[in-house]
């Protein structure tokens, strides 16, 4: 297995030990649950000086899946900063993911100049690292298998299917996929690159049928590949990769049975005191520019204008987590959610009745406190892979919550029949679906919300992986 | 005949007297040319309150071609100042272009609440008041038609086949048309409109091919209208609209006529003066968001870093008209490509060499004059419907120019052969064609220059709409 972020990492604490911690992240918890039963490296960058100087004193690079020097299941590669903050933050997070989320304004970036090219080599560095570790972990016996995750990893299955030929090479993508004339925002080479290299795969994968399809499209119109639509199959230098749809859903057990501990009680009774009773409406976001918490708020704002009845009779509880600081959009993006956020409260709020709560304070116990209360689920992402919040909310919710969602999640697929669709740029459709939600009557909004608790559970991450793998092994 | 700016504007001088002037803009000067040879009634918009208070003097807003009250050959509609501003500023052009053009900061833009609702109102009256007009002009007479331009009038064609059963409808695409992922940033039900309001034409045109598939891409994803791609056809609500493509090129002989006369010869020994002998690379756009000035800028300061050689040896000439400075992203955009300007010129120039001269006043003499002199023109918008420019500058350079081309135009399909195409986001590519364009041989470049011209002057204004007829008459 190789991803960017492993499953420990490493902080110092206030007199400069190293701490260890398990790691976060969608893929990360997708994949920890079953990385300890499988036979099975995990290999993932250091990604602090921290993480670096752990990885210094462990032989080799290797940990214990708990973080342990000279365990046989991590391998941490040691990437220089300078290299791992240009492949991450400037590649991977400022074009790539921008790219497939469609997050550009336009007239003014990207620009594809000198300073991205050298970027742009350290992304390939950065991959060959993880390409040379994956092949020397491969002894060569039969059946070795290599699964390579998401857009920070473009380029590694085929620069491993050159060092270790025979290995079987799977390649994941947890984004969207940009259409073609979004895609070839890149400079051309460089978009033939990213995909050349994911059809250095024996499969890829994503997680809707709609990002497969853009990812087909764009190898037949930007490299000129052979596609087979029917059996869902691109042939491009000699070489058949099956594309694949995997969506990844959640392990209720182990949701429910952490939403019900005593923490996530304990936020549950201090926030029952502020709702006094009212309708909850909740999301849960990273502070991310994809997650539209701006025309969220934008949408609460003018269902308070519009449906006076709901004054005093409702509260907005925005969970909206610290991301990606580093990059000064989204600084700007986390001062608009402030902005907008203290103008509602202002324009709206009495001494009775506090209309929202917004908080950027990390808590998962209060995430999941929010999820049981509400009344209201809101997932309104402008393009999202899949978004696993939306599948969460509704199977820990204890009142059955209602899911308003955008139809551009690829939980959509799944969640479409019994969530209220929206589209992400429509306020006031966005209003109609709130104002609906609020108003479903019981029984509906219950049965509903056990639909919607059903198909997000049906894949839990240990299925995900197990049918990659399997389509992996009948890989052309 | 339909659109929204005429032949004619007013304006009033300093006394307060209207005075005429022929209108300016690519959809203008292709139709000017051809309507007074033919038996047409041109209904178009009062733009300005000078318009309106000519057009309220005109008995019946009639006008003739040179804006003389009581004509025949134009009616300019008298529409309020407000449905004016909000249809053609809010919708059409804050919108609409935005979403052809993929111009919008996705993560805070567009946002559709009650605002645009109100705006879109203003929208449809708009269009059913060119639709009403165009009725009123149809006496019954059999092969009477209406031909409708551009996206300020999508609406029209359908509101006109209704009000007007039986008379010919045909309806012209002149910017690029959205690929699906993108037109559906509109929310469902005005997306739906726009495409049902084109379908009511019984032929709907395109520059290219390219923007005429992804419209037949919309029909059928967003509508599920019944697509036959081969026969190039669209059958909706049980009326069938053929689809064509038809490239609009320029007059030669009346461009060579008028780029021969004294005051752009004038204009030439002026800049020939600035210009030194040196070779001069020349842009002429209007500051518009979608032409890409501030890239072309950062590619020309690259050039001067990356290759020392030009140093001193290299003019950029650089005419940037105003364009829409009543939006705000304008404005600053505006405000960019000054700031660039200003910095090139800083770090580069010197006692004897101005690298770069921008001009933001309005001079066609003077834009003519460029195209005589240069030796490179550079046009890179990142999506165009067409561009006029890039076929206008090789009908008339002095030494047969090098054209370096945004492949994101339209006129690329006709150019591409002979020009160096450019993905428009990649600077680095940019500088590489713009050197690869100075060091052009003399004699590939006059060939190439030829041909460019060859291909711009195919298709002139009178042929581009005669061909729209023919397609119309032989519609399904």
């Amino acid at each position: 297995m190789a991803s960017n972020r492993g499953p420990v990492s490493f902080s110092r604490d206030d007199t400069g030990q190293l701490s260890v911690k398990r790691g976060g992240g969608g893929v990360v918890s997708g994949l920890s649950s079953v990385a300890s039963h499988q036979d099975l490296l995990w290999v993932c960058a250091a990604l602090s000086d921290a993480d670096r100087a752990a990885v210094r004193t462990a032989p080799g690079g290797m940990l214990g899946l708990d973080g342990t020097p000279g365990g046989s299941a991590v391998r941490m590669l040691d990437i220089p900063g300078a290299t791992f903050n240009r492949a991450y933050n400037r590649v991977a997070n400022s074009v790539l993911w921008f790219v497939h989320h469609m997050l550009y304004d336009t007239p003014n970036q990207p620009q594809f100049g000198l300073a991205f090219r050298r970027d742009w080599e350290a992304y390939r560095e950065y991959n060959m690292a993880f390409a040379t570790a994956l092949a020397a972990a491969n002894d060569g016996s039969p059946g070795v298998r290599a699964v390579i995750q998401d857009y920070h990893l473009t380029l590694a299955p085929r620069m491993l299917a050159e060092l270790s030929p025979g290995i079987k090479i799977a390649h994941f993508s947890h984004t969207p996929w940009a259409p073609v004339d979004y895609f070839r925002l890149l400079p051309d080479g460089i978009a033939a690159q990213v995909l050349d290299g994911i059809l250095g795969a024996d499969h890829a994968g994503f997680l809707c049928q709609r990002w497969a399809d853009a990812f087909v499209d764009c190898c037949e119109r930007v490299l000129g590949a052979d596609v087979d639509r029917d059996r869902r199959q691109v042939s491009y230098r000699g070489h058949v990769t099956g594309i694949g749809v995997h969506p990844l859903g959640v392990d209720a057990a182990e949701l429910t049975g952490r939403a019900a501990q005593q923490d996530v009680e304990a936020r549950m009774a201090a926030l029952a005191e502020v709702i006094g009773g009212r309708k909850l409406i909740v999301r849960v976001d990273r502070t991310e520019l994809s997650k539209n918490i701006v025309r969220g708020l934008a949408a609460y704002r003018e269902l308070l204008l519009n449906h006076p009845e709901w004054l005093g009779k409702v509260m907005l509880l925005a969970l909206a987590y610290p991301s990606r600081h580093d990059l000064p959009e989204y600084r700007e993006y986390a001062a608009s959610v402030q902005r907008l956020a203290g103008a509602i409260a202002d324009e709206f709020g009495t001494a009775e009745w506090t209309p929202i709560v917004l908080s950027s304070h990390d808590d998962y116990a209060r995430s999941l406190a929010g999820y049981r209360l509400a009344d209201v689920l809101l997932v309104n992402p402008i393009r999202d892979g899949m978004n696993l919040v939306a599948k969460e909310g509704p199977i820990v919710s204890d009142r059955g919550c209602a899911l308003v969602l955008s139809r551009e999640a690829g939980a959509a697929d799944e969640l479409g029949s019994d969530a209220l669709l929206v589209n992400p740029f429509d306020i006031s459709g966005t209003v109609a679906a709130l104002h609906k939600a609020l108003t479903m009557p019981d029984e509906e909004r219950k049965l509903r919300s056990q639909s919607l608790a059903a198909a997000g559970s049906a894949v839990p991450p240990s299925a995900w992986l197990a049918s990659q793998l399997a389509a992996l092994d009948g890989a052309p």
